[in-house]
């Protein structure tokens, strides 16, 4: 379930008028971490195109940081969490997922699972109660006249609702992924594909790194991370990785805040951060190690560069499964490979081409699109601030009830129609059976 | 089932290698009469932008004139039926359908209606035998080595093979169809909705026709045309609609060719042919008069002009309906109209201001989307032709047999492992049951 929502990135809701020209006025509620760095490039194109974007967020954000130099305005509410209790809660579930979940047997896996996601929707309904109780703040958001709310539909908070509802009261669903990454399946005219919308060419790299990649000779480097939540590891797997990594002959850049390990090769070096899409853009880079989050696996195939993914938690092995599928990933597990396995898997993707022409091939699919992702992202959120809506695209089976749906109210009636009939042509025939037999049987009597 | 099929224009099929540059090689199975003109905007454009068109004709087509001049190439098979009987036979059905369907009852109406369209079906299958037969052609056109087959999907001809056969085996699908004559529903990635490709803004008319249509002052001008396939009607039917138009105050251009209506007023001309997109796109005109073929309401969808609607053959009535729901139409019955019927509907969609707001609200609309369906339908062609096909937007589910697609063999193995289980569990109980049971049984006998 958890699964399915990571990818659903946007829900597009209008609220009320279009201001005068062509600028409009977004409420932003969006949702921590990769999540809000993939949102991120959105906000800074519509405010690049004029329009006044006001995102909504706690005093205890982690990433949305209204600190941060930025065009985008914030409006912060006050909580009762604190940023640090509120990034430990945080940890704390992630921690378990990666560390406790693979402990678990098949079926107290799933109960696990559901104890997190029900751990991080409560601290959602926390914030959102912060929200909607707040009189002062509400009365200022309705005065202000928003002609869109963009929402991570990832972090739901509203009237009391449904998520089949909410879903039938947006106006556009903007899902962020392509048929790249996806398998193709049906879907409404309101939803858009915009899938690694914030991928884009490399820029250049700072001169010492570039220095180090360029020192890497023919062999090229390896780009590892595992995401804007997991720079530290347990010491016994960083030297699992340390000492795989140690064995290939490329330069590797490890995106590392813990201690560094004992079995650390001279070919790697351990980074806080890594300017990630430019140096997957790089033509050095030979192979990407991933955990497999969206913003991550986009890059790697906007650039074509082939994968090793180490799924930690949340939907990332089920998107590393894709991967493997289309033939430009090798999978490891985090919690049981050892060196050698991580070590084969590196030297499967940089050396059997295969991997990379897959890579490339995807490549090729997502930058071949009539116009580009973040484009439509824009148009449509624009679109639904111009025409007040996009009811075109709306399905009206949303405004049926379930049984409607499902026409089991026709069903029913067609059903109460041949009771009928058949009811009367019994009640009928016996009528007529009766009638015409009974003076046999008395003249028997007689 | 016709009536679905109508608004299906193109199937696009991968023949065999890209060509050398950014110019492929087109293969083209086309229709006749409207969707003969609707296609040839898409033609026309490929021609532009430098790609090879054939276009395979039969030596009895009608509007496919290989004869007229153009960019576009013919590739001419004979057949045995003259383009004069040819024409006739399509005549034929037409008057069919358009004079004897209505005095049907219900049920004889569609035994009715699936003759007509098995006789066009035979008139297909013929072209497509002298097509596949003539080995010479075909050898040609194996040679010819084409990028690909731009197909209109009315017109199935090919392997043997069924209709979802084909739908599986295309690579991309062109609906001549968008959200604003449509109605929402779920489809599929390798299926794009380009309704309205051939319309554009309105060129100045000619000059006769400029000086008539000013002449009409404020009051405007009243565009009629029933469409590519009928310019001739029965004069009962004629004086009908003639005496109807003579009663408003609004200049009527009417495309007709038959003998001039007694009935006809001063304020009507008549014309044996219209420039139909740059009438509906002149600021004097105020309402269109149309059959409900698909062309004519996409010309009065892009330049926001309501409609009455008098539905005729095929899809007509359907795409009618469709206009009227959405508010941009009124629909009168052609068979058994009178002038005032005529009349009113006429004074309705010309005097009630909110069929010119539902009309220009589907203008804005169709007007506003990211990329124009013409540029969207060139696009779809020449990916198909850059990568060999689009096998990323096609669902696995055209490979799997109507069983699995189904979950029958699911539910069945599903099943017989319930029936075994409880096979197994009855026999063990029975078992018990006789062998604890017996003694009692014995003993009582004893």
């Amino acid at each position: 379930m958890s699964m399915k929502r990571t990818s659903v990135l946007l829900l597009i809701l209008l609220s009320f008028y279009f201001s005068s020209g062509n600028c409009g006025k977004v409420l932003v509620w969006p949702t921590e971490y990769s999540h809000w760095m993939n949102m991120k490039t959105i906000l800074d194109e519509l405010v690049r195109r004029g329009h006044e974007v006001i995102v909504l967020t706690s005093s205890a954000s982690i990433l949305v940081d209204p600190s941060k130099p930025s065009t985008i305005k914030f409006e912060v509410y006050p909580t009762s969490l604190s940023k640090d209790v509120f990034e430990a809660l945080f940890m704390k579930q992630i921690k378990r997922w990666i560390y406790d979940l693979p402990k678990y047997n098949f079926l107290s896996y799933f109960s696990h699972v559901q104890e997190i996601s029900w751990n991080y929707y409560e601290r959602i309904r926390h914030l959102c109660k912060d929200v909607v109780s707040n009189k002062k703040l509400m009365a200022k958001l309705q005065e202000s006249k928003f002609d869109v709310v963009l929402a991570d539909a990832i972090s739901p908070c509203g009237r009391p609702t449904t998520l089949s509802e909410t879903m039938g009261k947006a106006e556009m669903w903007l899902i962020r992924t392509y048929w790249d990454f996806d398998f193709p399946r049906p879907f409404l005219p309101n939803v858009d594909f915009i899938g690694g919308h914030h991928c884009k060419p490399a820029k250049p790299l700072p001169k010492e790194m570039e220095d180090f990649v360029q020192s890497s000779g023919g062999n090229g480097v390896v780009v590892f991370s595992l995401g804007s939540m997991v720079s530290d590891l347990t010491e016994e797997r960083a030297n699992v990785i340390a000492s795989a990594l140690a064995q290939i002959p490329q330069k590797v850049l490890w995106r590392f805040d813990g201690k560094k390990p004992h079995t650390l090769g001279p070919n790697t070096k351990l980074y806080k951060w890594l300017p990630q899409n430019d140096l997957l853009g790089h033509p050095k880079t030979k192979a990407f190690i991933t955990h497999g989050g969206n913003n991550g696996i986009y890059e790697a195939i906007y650039h074509g560069v082939p994968m090793v993914g180490i799924p930690l938690f949340a939907d990332q092995a089920d998107n590393i499964v894709r991967m493997k599928t289309k033939g430009a990933a090798v999978a490891v597990d985090f919690s049981t490979m050892s060196s050698t396995d991580l070590l084969n898997a590196l030297k499967t993707v940089i050396n059997d081409p295969i991997y990379k022409e897959n890579a490339m091939k995807l490549s090729r699919i997502h930058q071949d699109q009539p116009i580009k992702p973040l484009d439509r992202a824009l148009f449509w959120i624009e679109f639904v601030m111009r025409h007040r809506g996009a009811k075109h695209l709306r399905a009206a089976a949303h405004d049926l009830t379930w049984f409607q749906y499902h026409s089991l109210d026709v069903i029913g009636f067609l059903l109460a129609c041949v009771v009928t009939v058949i009811f009367i042509i019994t009640k009928c025939c016996l009528f007529c059976f009766q009638k015409f037999t009974k003076p046999g049987k008395k003249g028997k009597r007689d």
